[in-house]
Parts: C-alpha cells; sequence; structure tokens
C-alpha cells in the first residue's frame, strides 16, 4: 500500500493559530456520530448555542457556528447584511482590516477605509469622527488584528453606532476565548470568533452572534429553497423588500432556520467538528472566563519578561498590545526565516512570521488556549535563545529563561485547575 | 458545571447521509494537530491531492476539498465560473437539482431547466438535444439524487458537452466512493464529492476535482488579497478581462493557490477534518474501488431482497435506482413519521423520509460506506418489519430478514478485507 498510516511529529505550536488543539477536544472528535435530525443531536446544537452566548457575553438569540474556516463566519455575515452600494466603514490596522474590505467590495459595498499604521490601533474617538462624516450603514473591523499583534479597544464604539445608526460588525477570531470582549455592553451587533486560535479547537468552524438588529435585515432578504419551500415561504417572498442574499452556503437566513426549531434543512452540519466545539467551549466555562483571561496576561508577561531579558526589542504599541500574540523585531542581519525553520527542525516549535510590510521584519509568537502554558513559554524561549546565538545575534546569553522562571517563581499563576 | 461530558447515543446510521463514520477514522481525528505551513502538513495536503485524483478517477492537476460541507464545494466551483448573464442547462430530478437552479440563480446566471418526475431520470439524449437548443455555457447536474434514490446515466454527456463547448458540472455528492464515477472517460468538467455519505467521514468537507477549462476561467477572474497580493498580482488584475468571483471564501482561484506549492495563505485549513478524509480515501483505496462499488450492490441486493420479501414495493424507476439509497413506498394508513420515530427510539436506527412532493410517502434507507455491511442490512429490516407489525401493516411476517441470510449465505461477499 503506497500510503502509510497517518506519521505526524509532535509540535510546540506558539503562533497565532493554529495552536494545539486541547486533548479533550482531540478525544471528543473520536465519538462515534448521530444523525443531524437526531434529538441526541439537535441538544448538542442547543447546547452549544447556550455554550457561546455564555463565551460571546451575550444574551441575543442567535450564536451558532458557520461550517467553515473563520472568514466563512466573516463573509456569512457581511454578505447577508450588505446590499449592492451600501456605505462600509473600516478602520484599517493590518493585514485584515484588508480582508473585510476585500470581502465588502467582492459584495458591492460602497467602502470607506481610513487607515493607521501597522503596530498602531485608532483612537476610539477617531473612528466615532469618521461614522459621523461617513454615515456608513456599516461599520467593520478587528478586535485582535493578528498580523500587528494590536488590540482595538471597541467599548465607546458600539454605543456611537446605536446613535447613528450604524451597524458595528467585530472580527474577534484572535481574540475570543483568550482576551475580554463584552458583546452586550459594548454594544456590538455581529461577531464571529475562531476556534483554532484561543478556543483550542482545530480550524473548521466560524462561531458568529448578532443581535434583532441584525435579524431585521436579514429576515427581509430571507429566501427559502425551492424543493423544500412551503406556500407561505413562496408568498413572503414575494413581498420581500430587499434583494436576496447572494450566497446560498453562507445565508444566515437560511443558517437560522437550520439552527431554529424548525431545523429547516439547509446543510449536514459537521458533527465531529461540533463535537469538539462543545468540548472547548465547556473547558473555557470550566475555566471561567476572568480567570482564563488572566491566565493569558500571566503568561504572555512571563513571555515578555524572557523577551526583553534576552534584549530583543517588541514590535507595535505596547498601551496597544494585543495579549495573545507578542511580536518581536528580528534583529539587524538576522534572516528570519532560518531562525523559524530552525526552530521547527531542531526543537519541533513553531512560531510564525508576518505579512505585507512587515515579512521578515518581525516574528510573531501566539500565547493561545491551550498552547498558553508555562511549559511552551519556557521551552521557547530557551529555544529562540540557541537560534539567536547559533545565527551570531547579539542578544545577552544565558538571560531569557532564567528572567522567565523568576516570574514564573516569584508569582502565582491563575486558574491552575485547566493547566 | 451545568454541562455534562459528551454523551451520545450508539446509533445505527441507515439513512443516506450522514452514515457512520469509520472507526479508523473517528481515531484519525484524535491525532495532534501540526501548523498549517509546517511541511509535514503540507505533505499531508499534498497526498490527500493524490488519493483525491485515485477516487476520482482523474489525472486533474486540482483535486482538493473546499472547507465546509458538499454544497459549499457546489457553491465554490458555480459561482467561480458562473458571471452574471451566463446560460445555464439543469436537468432536474429531484431536490438537489433544485439546489442547483437556486445557486446559480443567486450568481445571476440564466438559467434554463428540464424537468422530469420523482423517481425517474432522463434519457441522456434529451438532455444533448436540449444542449442543442440552449447552447448553455454550463450544464450542472446532480449524479445520484439522494431525495428520490435515482442516478442519472452520463457517460455520453460529457462527450456532447465538448462538442459544444459547454462545461459539464456534476453533483456527485451521493455516489463517490459508492458508485463508478469515470471523471476523466465521462469527460466531466467539474465534479463535488460529499465525505459524509459514501467515504465514511464526518460532514464538513466537500472534494472537489476540476480540468484545465474550468481552470482556464477561474485564472482570468482571480483576484490576490490586498495585504498579501505583491505587484506582480495587482498588474495581473489590471489586465483581467472576466469580472472578479463574487465570494472571497469560496473563491476557487485562491483555493488552489493555497493548494498549489505558492501557498499563498488564503483560510486556516481545517487540520482535523483534512486528517479525517485523508484516512477515509486511503480505507477506499485499500479496499479498491470496483471492490468497493461490488460491496455497495451486493448489500443493496440483500436489502431489497428482504423489502420485497415482506410484501413492501420499492419507489422509483428501477433501472435508475441509485445503489446507495433505496426508497420504499409508505403502504397505505401507516404514519412515516410514526414508523421513523419508533426505529430510532426503539432500535436505534436511523432511516431517512424525503422531501417536498414525496415527504411522508417513501422512506429510504441509505447503505453507504461503513454503514453498508451485513449486520445494518439485517438489524434494518427486522426492526423494520416489528415496527410495522407494531402498527397493523399488511406485510408478510418472518419474510424479510429470512431472505436477506438467503441472500448473505447462498452469494459471497464482495471485498472482506474492510468490512
Amino acid at each position: 500500500m503506497k500510503y502509510t498510516d497517518l506519521n505526524t511529529p509532535m509540535r510546540t505550536i506558539m503562533t497565532p493559530g493554529p495552536v494545539e488543539v486541547d486533548p479533550r477536544v482531540l478525544r471528543s472528535m473520536s465519538t462515534p456520530i448521530v444523525g443531524q435530525f437526531d434529538p441526541a443531536f439537535t441538544n448538542i446544537m442547543n447546547e452549544v448555542m447556550e455554550m457561546l452566548r455564555e463565551v460571546f457575553q451575550t444574551n441575543n438569540k442567535w450564536a451558532f457556528p458557520v461550517d467553515g474556516t473563520s472568514r466563512s463566519g466573516i463573509e456569512a455575515l457581511l454578505c447577508s447584511i450588505i446590499e449592492k452600494g451600501d456605505k462600509v466603514l473600516i478602520p484599517i490596522f493590518g493585514r485584515f482590516g484588508y480582508l473585510l474590505t476585500e470581502i465588502c467590495e467582492r459584495y458591492g459595498a460602497d467602502v470607506h477605509t481610513i487607515e493607521c499604521a501597522w503596530g498602531e490601533v485608532f483612537d476610539q474617538q477617531d473612528i466615532i469622527d469618521e461614522i459621523d462624516k461617513v454615515e456608513p450603514k456599516i461599520l467593520a473591523l478587528v478586535h485582535g488584528e493578528t498580523s500587528t499583534g494590536c488590540m482595538q479597544p471597541l467599548d465607546k464604539i458600539g454605543p456611537a453606532c446605536r446613535k447613528a445608526g450604524t451597524l458595528m460588525i467585530v472580527d474577534a477570531v484572535a481574540s475570543i476565548g483568550g482576551v475580554n470582549i463584552k458583546v452586550d455592553e459594548w454594544m456590538i451587533d455581529a461577531v464571529i470568533g475562531g476556534t483554532q486560535k484561543c478556543l483550542s479547537v482545530p480550524a473548521g468552524m466560524a462561531p458568529i452572534t448578532y443581535n434583532d438588529r441584525v435579524e431585521d435585515i436579514v429576515q427581509q432578504r430571507k429566501k427559502v429553497e425551492l424543493g423544500i419551500s412551503t406556500n407561505e415561504d413562496k408568498q413572503r417572498e414575494l413581498n420581500r423588500s430587499l434583494s436576496f442574499i447572494q450566497s446560498n452556503y453562507l445565508d444566515i437566513s437560511m443558517l437560522q432556520d437550520y439552527w431554529s426549531p424548525r431545523r429547516l434543512n439547509h446543510h449536514t452540519e459537521a458533527t465531529s467538528m461540533l463535537y469538539a466545539l462543545r468540548e472547548g467551549l465547556r473547558i473555557i466555562l470550566e475555566e471561567g472566563l476572568e480567570q482564563r483571561f488572566n491566565r493569558h496576561l500571566f503568561h504572555e508577561q512571563a513571555l515578555i519578561t524572557g523577551i526583553e531579558a534576552m534584549g530583543l526589542e517588541l514590535f507595535g504599541d505596547r498601551s496597544a498590545k494585543l495579549p495573545t500574540v507578542t511580536c518581536i523585531k528580528v534583529p539587524t542581519g538576522i534572516d528570519s526565516e532560518l531562525v523559524r525553520s530552525m526552530l521547527l527542525q531542531q526543537f519541533g516549535i513553531e512560531i510564525a512570521k508576518s505579512f505585507g510590510p512587515l515579512e521578515g521584519k518581525i516574528w510573531r509568537i501566539g500565547t493561545m488556549g491551550y498552547s498558553c502554558r508555562k511549559e511552551n513559554v519556557l521551552f521557547v524561549l530557551g529555544a529562540l535563545e540557541a537560534t539567536l546565538l547559533y545565527h551570531h545575534a547579539d542578544i545577552k546569553p544565558g538571560k531569557a529563561t532564567t528572567a522567565a522562571l523568576d516570574f514564573y517563581t516569584q508569582n502565582i499563576q491563575p486558574s491552575v485547575s485547566v493547566v
């Protein structure tokens, strides 16, 4: 036989995603499946909705995963809201702001952007001023920008959007489950989370939530498929005031019918991935949101202590740092990719490079979910030091790991129950 | 803690999907993950492409999964080809023909349909005549229509499409891995397969393949995202002769860049699902395509023998029967759903109802992949007989299971290596 058993190396994954999957999540995926309309399964769907509401800190009726990777959730929300010519305002502070722009343009939106330097974020008032100027139907922005390791403060923007009649859509793919994001309190209308980052679930699902302001639009654009539609459905569609949603697969109005008690068949829910998501969410709720956010801050602090002790410099505005991603400037004369490949080949450690203007200029180390733990931080510091010394970088030897070790022995780690 | 461990019942799943997942596939998903650009992972991506080519019986360069359920693959192919106003011809013989119509209409195609009664298929010449009349850019049709249990013969249509300059796109979601589909020999330009049916892999991926006639169109519509595009990309886009593809997530030109040696970042590949798909494909190639198709025919025969022995009638044109789905007329006076729920609650067996005009009129029993085995066939026959007798149906008692048992003892089962 040409194809062998699946043989994969064990890695220490310290990228901003995908990160190490929690062993309990891995195990859950081996569970034999049940059918998609089996009450045993629809109960699990309902439980996942409940758990997602807790993790999103929302009372929204709608909170469910889209069956695709993170950007499928982003596109599902945007394409279900945007009609041709709709004004969308997008503040860009890294690669994933461009992704939002890209998706909105594809669906014919009239896109307005403001940009700040990569490594910085916006003053919330500047975004609010721009909302007043542009009067967009939608404000779409990233919360945690993994390409630059920066996090945009959001708490004041939601109320301003509400006042302006603008819908606020947030890409929280890199922050959900690792950093506080208060969907209801901050008045965010729709949010997309990622599974393969702070939830420590494999890529392949995109949890979303949205409120009734979004649902109102989606309901007016609703279209039920020929072959399963009733006369009532057809009648309603004749009276539809807005255009139907362009995509079938990413049509939120059909997805919510499938996730509602009507259980109107759309796709076949990705059973094993839903088992994985359920277990990932359960682990978060067992740990507790507050403790989990503190744990991420704690290990971030240890990592930064080690990085700075060795004489390396962080990239980006420290006051806007995303706690789950630490960006490090590549020292002069060092080939970023040679270091990364030595880390992988000799130590089995993966760290990330960045994109566009930052490619080759910074490394990005993720401390997310199950990967965010003491052994990993200590290991990556020691390995990075040794690799840099091997490449004759001008750093202080023998400092990094001991500084982090001092941090760990002198401080009490929050939430030891899970890690 | 409010949420318990995942507790799911063991089911005998005899629907047309999702079906029981092969235990080897379930196990493979527990494998710790590696990063998406780790050479260990990109090797697995390449292996999956190779295996898919074998299962699709094609030499196409492109064969990879879309990260979403089956219809994401259908929509990816259609939306990457269709430009507004393009003529598409769709022969409809069940619900999933309507789905093709629905998707094409959403993307602005000029859709022409021909329909035949549910339970029948088209004479290939009728489709060919319609191609000559309509002169469509695309012919889109279903191979195995699970809603009616019918299978459309395709071998003569491909050459006619080639002659007419029409692209032939086939939905083989329900047939791939269970029934012969010769992509190259039959001259099919693009095919979508499903994982949760004859591959016995959970839902969540949609394997596709397409040839250079499709690639030519896709390349001309190519768009590389801002934030990761090079100057060369931008220059090429200025010269683009066709409109860009509407969806970002389902844009085949971006997906193929990610699956090519360029590995241009699009999404984060669904690691654990890819492990599952790899194992599912490996099992098929170990069994051998021919043996696997014969095994499906063998158990279909046993099931039909039992069903008819009990005096039940099959639905649909026997000469057009899809071997992996057997449709049975609900006897007069019997409530279809009461029988299904007793089968589930008392026996843990799931069989399916159908959609639209056939809802309540027929049951559908799937014999697909890992679910397609002797114990399951014998169990479902015994359970169905007992349930029908409990509901006072007019059937012949004591015949079904013994007839199937006779079949199994008198005939040699093909391919015992896997099942």
